[in-house]
């Protein structure tokens, strides 16, 4: 990769500024765990893998700057720094894995002094960011198979290297699949409100040189009607139980578009996006985001001043639009909720 | 109506202009029948029904300014001021429409003066606008019947005021149900690349006091599969003879996306948007304009430089998707191929 999402550096965590991409490539050094939550926020990071990443440093940041007499003290302010954290973000679930497993580690070191315990917070953090990479490699492997020779596979949103620790999921599955000599093209929905496909995606695609064409997000069904489509491929950023996947808004009608024209619709995401205790897609909470994420476009007016809007920022798939799901345990198809348990235990044992 | 979307006045046509909208409005005056078609290509008026208008008027101002010492030389330089009109926008039949009844309304002339020939297209292109102000509000007036009371009704593009003489045809029919009293909500998609529904219908919609709710193309779906869309009602570019549809790229998803979640999809139209010549959709042309309308929004970058794009302006939609076509002569259903013959053979009686 010839950028880095974010990383762990001199006690600091740095990373890419997706705001301000493809325009310029800046890079943002956060030293508090108050400034790590702004960045997920404020989407200077995003992506459901690479927002776990983020929880996880955000942590360690934090527990480095907790000052307590106790231990009991310093896990109350610990607690505090981890709900601080998980305020930020509603819908990827990835943010409270990553929470979680800071959580449990810490409590591992319960007896263990301070600095002890700040160092297996700061140990976890970056092995959750090295394990991503690994796990994003796994799924791109397991997907290529997926993608014939010549294919042109359509995308929606980012689900790329900035949206996990690198290489991506759906584009994992691109690239392993470039990688393997397949001749691919990708088509690009441009993903509005916010532009990940357009800002994003293409920009990853190019630096890749994967062939790639960026199209409006009501393009896709057109080209898919003519022929132009031979599978989709997005991310996620929570499923459930039974199957049903949360993605960024649109993905659904790019699932029903591609049914509508026999075209197979793959979700790729790593086991830590399944939200098992959900029995269904019903359950997951939908962030709706700020009106000026539609009205306006890099700080240009596009409409009417007052009109109302709305801006739901994820939209929920139903496994049955959904041809396969990839994880980096192997691809689950069929029966969704038997098989996402299997490869969810995989992870564990 | 509180603006004029296309007049003939004082011997010249004026527009108010569609690109500056809706941060400011502008009111064109055309002289010459090359920049009537230079307006029409930049979009500076854009909807079927108003292209066709411009276009009529485009013929009378192009008339006056011919110097001819034969009626063979009158017609030939006629002939070429609607090839130059006809070159601009191939999708909208009623541009086609419009050239061909002043055509018809010249050789009806032919034995007469030049200024009487002149006379007679001015009066026609005037009557043209007139009668689509009529045709408006008699398609609102057949799909307003549609329209439940307290619906919430989902738009694509702009059928409106602006892409008619005046009324709209889409709009017309949710100014109708409005007009008669119905509360009615408007869900108007933005519409990328060129923003149709976030600059004009959004803007029209707030000029009329009709509540109205902005959102991505992307979201359409959303809002439909949690059975907030009572239906939606388009407009169309051109409607074939069985029925199939080519309207605003982004049409065909969401007539795909009403069928999953049984929502009825009308289409919106006066009978000179049918092409009756054309057995079905695969024979329409579709424009292709150009990568700036995708790369850019108001001069602004969004995507990096380079990268390669598809921009159709059009999509067809089967006539399976659509539940009626609402004309000014009467609600089309079921079999599309007498029904459309049907309403079109009364205009011309």
């Amino acid at each position: 990769m010839s950028f880095r999402t974010i990383e762990w550096l001199d006690d600091a965590v740095v990373m890419i500024d997706q705001t301000r991409l493809p325009g310029e490539e800046v890079y943002n050094t956060y030293t508090d765990f108050q400034s790590v939550a702004e960045a997920i926020k404020g989407m200077i990071i995003r992506g459901a893998p690479a927002i776990g990443v983020a929880a996880a440093m955000g942590v360690a940041l934090g527990a480095r700057a907790i000052i307590a007499d106790t231990h009991e003290s310093f896990f109350r302010q610990l607690d505090n720094v981890c709900d601080v954290l998980g305020r930020t973000r509603p819908t990827a679930v990835n943010l409270f894995w990553g929470l979680e497993r800071m959580k449990r580690v810490a409590e591992a070191n319960r007896s263990k002094s301070f600095d002890k315990i700040r160092e297996a917070l700061k140990k976890e953090a970056i092995l959750i960011e090295q394990e991503d990479l690994t796990i994003c490699r796994n799924i791109g492997k397991w997907g290529a198979t997926l993608i014939p020779e010549g294919a042109t596979v359509l995308t929606h949103c980012n689900a790329g290297g900035l949206a996990t620790a690198g290489y991506g999921t759906a584009l994992g599955v691109i690239r392993a699949a470039h990688e393997a000599g397949k001749k691919i093209n990708v088509f690009a929905d441009e993903t509005r409100p916010w532009l990940q496909g357009a800002r994003l995606t293409a920009w990853e695609l190019m630096k890749e040189g994967i062939a790639a064409t960026l199209i409006s997000d009501n393009m896709a069904g057109f080209f898919m009607s003519r022929g132009e489509i031979t599978c989709c491929v997005v991310g996620a950023d929570r499923i459930a139980a039974n199957g049903d996947t949360a993605n960024k808004i649109g993905t659904y009608s790019v699932a029903v578009l591609a049914k509508e024209n026999n075209i197979p619709f793959y979700v790729a995401a790593p086991v830590s996006t399944l939200d098992l205790s959900l029995s269904d897609g019903s359950k997951i909470p939908i962030e709706e985001r700020p009106a000026s994420e539609v009205t306006h476009i890099r700080g240009v007016a596009i409409a009417p001043e007052g009109i109302r809007v709305r801006n739901p920022a994820f939209d929920v798939t139903p496994a049955r639009y959904i041809t396969a799901i990839i994880t980096e345990n192997g691809i689950v198809t069929g029966d969704y909720r038997s098989g996402l348990r299997k490869v969810a235990s995989f992870s564990c044992t």
